[in-house]
C-alpha cells in the first residue's frame, strides 16, 4: 500500500503538512485545496491509516449507535436514518446492543469512554434511570445525544415524538369507536417513552370521563411467554375489556396472538391499536391500526445534531427535537 | 482518568510488561493472571485508550459486518447472531450498510483496508460478481468470511443455508398441492442465493415433468413500485399461475399486495410461499409459508469461525459451514 503524504504532495506541489491537515479536514485549509488532495489521494488510493491519525488529532471518524436491539423495525429504520447521515459525512458506525440490560449498557458506556468514538447517539434500556450518573458522566465527556428513550433529566440533546399527544389520540380514536374498558399494555417499568404514553392514555380516559384510569394500565414483562400469558388473563377477565392499546410494537404482536389463542376475534370483541413500525401492519389478519413515529427521520436528525455538535456549532445541552408521529387507521380498529 | 497500566502492576506486584501483554490478552500470561489483572482493572476503572493499544499491537478489537440492508428480520437476526457472540469475546461490531450498491459496498472495503477492524463478516449487494477483485484483495489482507451471500470463486470461509434443497422441497410442496403453474420471483440478477433457489426451483419443476422452467421465473426490480407492477402484470396473464414462490421476503410482501390489488384470492386462486424470518408470517391474512433460514445461528457460526482465524486456529480457505433451513407450512400453500 506503499502510497504516502509525501507522495501526494510530491505531485501536488503543496507542504507535506498541507495535506496532512486538509486529509484531517482541517479548517486551516481551503475547501478547493481540501478537494485537489481528496480527489488526487482517491485517484492513487491512498489509505491512511486511521489510528496514527487519531493519536494525533483525538478524532476516530466513528460515531457509536448504543440501543436496546436491531430486530425491530424502528430501531432498524433509525440505524438507517442515522447511517445515512454518518455515510454522507465519511463517518463509520459502530453499533452496539444492549439487549435491554442496564448493566450491559453501563458497561458499554465505560467502554465508550477510552476514546473509541467521537460521538454517541443512544436509546436506552429498560431500567435506566431517568438521571442514570453513567449517562450523565458520559455526556460530560463526549457530544451524546439521546433518541425516543431518553434520560430526562440528563442535560443533553434529546430526540423525540411526540408520545404523549400521539397517545392521547389513539385513546380518544378507541374511545370514539365505543370502546369503555381499555387497557394500555405497558412495558416493565422506567421507560421514558412508555411513561409519556401512559401520561396521555390516563388523560384521555379521564378527559372523557372513565374514572380510575390506573386499573386499566397493565405491566407486561419482557419475557414474551409470561407477556402473553399476562395479556391472555387479562381478555379472560370478568369485566370485558373492549380496546387494547400495545405502547411498543411487540406487544401488539402479542395481543393477536392472545386474542387467537382466547378466540376473540379483532375488531369485533376486542379492538386494537398499537405503537408500530411494522411494514406489513396492512397485512396482518386483521389489518393493525397503527401509531407510527418517523423513524428514519429521528435517525436522521439525531445524526446531524451530532454531526454540529462535532463541528462545534450548537450547545447540545439545550437542544431538543420533536417530531410529530402519525395515527393509520386500520380494520383493528372499526 | 488518571489510572495507569503502572498503578495496576504496582497494586498486584506484577511487572508493567506482564500487566500490559495481560490486557492485550497475550499468550505469554496464563489465564489466571489475566483474570487478575482484568479484575483490578475493572474496579479501578481503568480505561485503556484503544488506538494507543492497536498501533504497538496492529489489533482493534472490531470486527465489521458489511451488508445490504438492516431492515430486514434475516440481517436483524444475523447481527444478533453475530453481536451475541462479539459482545462476550469483548469486541466491538461495527456495522455498514452498501444499500444494494457495488460501489459502495467497494469503496467500504477499500476503506476498510485501512486496519480500522481485525475481521470482516460480509453478506454481499446485487451485482457483486462471483470472482470480484475487491473482494478477493480484502480476504487475502484480513480475516473475510462470506455469509448467506457470497462471492463462490473468493478463496475464503462461507457461512450458508442449503438454498437449493430448500428451494427443491418448496417447490415439491407447491406441486403436491396441486399448483402447475407456479412462478418463482426472482431479485434482480446476480446474488449467489437466488441463483440456488432457482437452480432448486427449476431441477423440482423438470423432475415432475413440468416442462421450459425457465419461463416460470420473473425478474423483479430493486424498486419497489416497478416490482409490485411486474408481479402484478405476471398474476393477470392469460396461462392463470396458481402459485407463487418468493425468493426474498420483500417479494412475499409484495405478492400479498398484488394479489389484493388484482382481487385473487390466497390460497384459494394461487398459493404463496417465500424464503422469510418474518417473525409475524402466521399473523399475517393468511399465514404465510415460509422457508426459513437460521438466521441467528448463521451469524453466531461465521463470527465463532471469525474468531478462530483471529486466534490463527484455523485456515478460512477452505472453511464452508452449511446449515438447514425449515419449511413452516401455514394457511397460504393449503
Amino acid at each position: 500500500m506503499g502510497i504516502t503524504i509525501r507522495k501526494i504532495a510530491k505531485d501536488l506541489k503543496l507542504a507535506v503538512s498541507t495535506v496532512s491537515k486538509a486529509l484531517r479536514d482541517s479548517h486551516e485549509i481551503s475547501d478547493e485545496t481540501k478537494r485537489l488532495v481528496f480527489e488526487h489521494a482517491r485517484k492513487l488510493q491512498y489509505v491512511p491509516n486511521p489510528y496514527a491519525g487519531s493519536l494525533k488529532n483525538r478524532t476516530t471518524r466513528n460515531i457509536a449507535i448504543v440501543l436496546p436491539e436491531v430486530a425491530d423495525t424502528f430501531f432498524s429504520n433509525a440505524i438507517n436514518g442515522i447511517d445515512s447521515v454518518a455515510q454522507a459525512k465519511g463517518y463509520h458506525v459502530m453499533v452496539y446492543l444492549t439487549h435491554e440490560s442496564r448493566e450491559r449498557e453501563e458497561s458499554i458506556l465505560e467502554e465508550l469512554r477510552s476514546g473509541r468514538v467521537d460521538g454517541i447517539l443512544i436509546s436506552v434500556s429498560v431500567g435506566v434511570k431517568r438521571d442514570s450518573a453513567v449517562h450523565a458522566r458520559l455526556a460530560q465527556d463526549l457530544p451524546l445525544i439521546f433518541f425516543d428513550r431518553v434520560c430526562d433529566e440528563v442535560a443533553t440533546a434529546k430526540v423525540l415524538t411526540d408520545d404523549f399527544e400521539a397517545s392521547y389520540k389513539a385513546t380518544t380514536h378507541l374511545i370514539s369507536k365505543g370502546c369503555r374498558e381499555i387497557i394500555f399494555l405497558d412495558t416493565a417499568a422506567g421507560l421514558s417513552i412508555t411513561d409519556q404514553r401512559r401520561s396521555g392514555f390516563l388523560k384521555a380516559l379521564a378527559d372523557h370521563g372513565i374514572k380510575n384510569g390506573d386499573r386499566h394500565v397493565v405491566q407486561c414483562s419482557e419475557d414474551e411467554n409470561e407477556s402473553l400469558d399476562t395479556i391472555q388473563k387479562v381478555l379472560r377477565r370478568k369485566n370485558k375489556v373492549d380496546g387494547v392499546i400495545g405502547s411498543v410494537e411487540k406487544l401488539a404482536i402479542q395481543t393477536y396472538t392472545a386474542c387467537h389463542a382466547c378466540g376473540l376475534s379483532i375488531p369485533r370483541d376486542v379492538k386494537v391499536l398499537a405503537f408500530s413500525n411494522l411494514q406489513i401492519a396492512a397485512l396482518l389478519a386483521p389489518p393493525l391500526t397503527t401509531v407510527v413515529q418517523p423513524a428514519f427521520e429521528m435517525g436522521k436528525a439525531a445524526a446531524t445534531l451530532l454531526f454540529k455538535a462535532l463541528a462545534r456549532k450548537v450547545d447540545l445541552r439545550t437542544e431538543r427535537i420533536v417530531l410529530p408521529s402519525v395515527l393509520h387507521e386500520r380494520e383493528s380498529t372499526q
